[in-house]
């Protein structure tokens, strides 16, 4: 199911030295970090507390992850990084991810997560209420 | 100098999957991030927008830390770490500090920076204007 | 210009708990830090000792990353990261890697650097030197 | 039981970006992640393949530790860091430790680890063959 990319969420934060590089920018993997937080408080804005293990037997892994990277953010900066769920299938989720520094663009991303039984591995049915709340704010 | 414990600083936060290891509990080694965030946000609340660079030709080193960890933070949870100034050196800073989750402690320790010259990594004297701030917090 | 496939590099790594999350698992993130070292280790091999920096002018940038996630490392395994030049544009090299254990696939990605100049960020033509020296390995 | 300090065991490795920070050194929080992998290796060549969990309901955790800097690490060196044992209590073993490159001492620090039950967390005594195969090391 595609989804209208309406319904983005948005995190403000601050670069710290932690995310740095002796490039003098923020270091390039860690904007997966800022997406990241970012989908774990928009799943938090919809109600799951622990977004990444929403049931006790379910996880959330990263099955894919894709970042093109426009322009380097730089330590003591406030940015934002957005979430906005694309795709929904059957186990998975699909997010369009940014980080943002005002209106210009840092890096631009996709993530898809799988949901999976925390014992085994396989890949689980997102619950009704989990899809329907994704569904609705979407709309 | 030696100055009062009063003036302590505050930054509140989120424990994110980034932060924690394989134990199920925030990796030991990330409370050192945590302390730096809450240090670098009471220099910003000072005035100074580049904490770890205050001046172009002045920069920041911790010379020392020491943490003692009393109980483990989990992931999701939402935690705060303090900072406080409780030595001044000619050319350093000492803070002492903590992670906390409400009133529990789950780390304490000390990390003492000093100022350096950018260019030779020599010890500069830290500026009046910065010291004097500090210590009207402190008062 | 697409190279073929041969003069894959590899470069052998222990997973330390400093790469794993709360999930028991590598932290996915940490995949391009281990495609990185990969990268960083077969440039060494063509006698680059400052691989990221080539030269006092010169840096190269990730412009895009990609990773797909097939199975995870655990703690304390001893695993491989490949990497391996497909494309060379004027600017750009595009490396497909891997992070294998034994014979198995965990992970595989593709990474485009970019050269640019240090101090404004714009491309910069890759030394012809280096171009034949990868150009040589392929072969 | 105060240990004598002989049987240090050290570990090489490679400084690579994601150890780097914006002052163009490595990140100083990072040093505790090079003890601890000498931690490690120290362990798995006195025959433990899984350090951090020596038995399935033991796990060490870190208690205290401390790290003084003497001189910052550069991108793409060659270092070394260094453990050996000082001291063993019932439950506990410190370590002291360095970073090194060559002669020069970049950090020291001392760290000490608990071993615990990991259900509970409360304290274990460290099993008889490993404190004997410590003991034995550091004849």
């Amino acid at each position: 199911m595609t989804l209208p990319q309406s319904g983005e969420f948005s995190l403000p934060m601050r670069v710290y030295i932690e995310d740095t590089d002796a490039g003098g920018i923020v270091y390039y993997v860690n904007y997966l970090k800022y997406f990241e937080r970012a989908r774990t408080e928009f799943m938090r804005s919809l109600g799951y507390e622990k977004p990444a293990f929403p049931d006790e037997n379910l996880m959330f892994v990263v099955s894919e992850a894709r970042v093109t990277y426009r322009s380097p953010a730089r330590l003591d900066e406030w940015i934002r990084a957005t979430a906005c769920v694309t795709q929904m299938g059957a186990a998975t989720l699909t997010f369009v991810q940014t980080a943002m520094r005002d209106s210009t663009c840092l890096a631009e991303g996709q993530v898809t997560l799988a949901l999976v039984s925390s014992e085994h591995g396989r890949p689980r049915r997102i619950p009704t209420a989990m899809r329907q709340k994704i569904t609705d704010l979407q709309g």
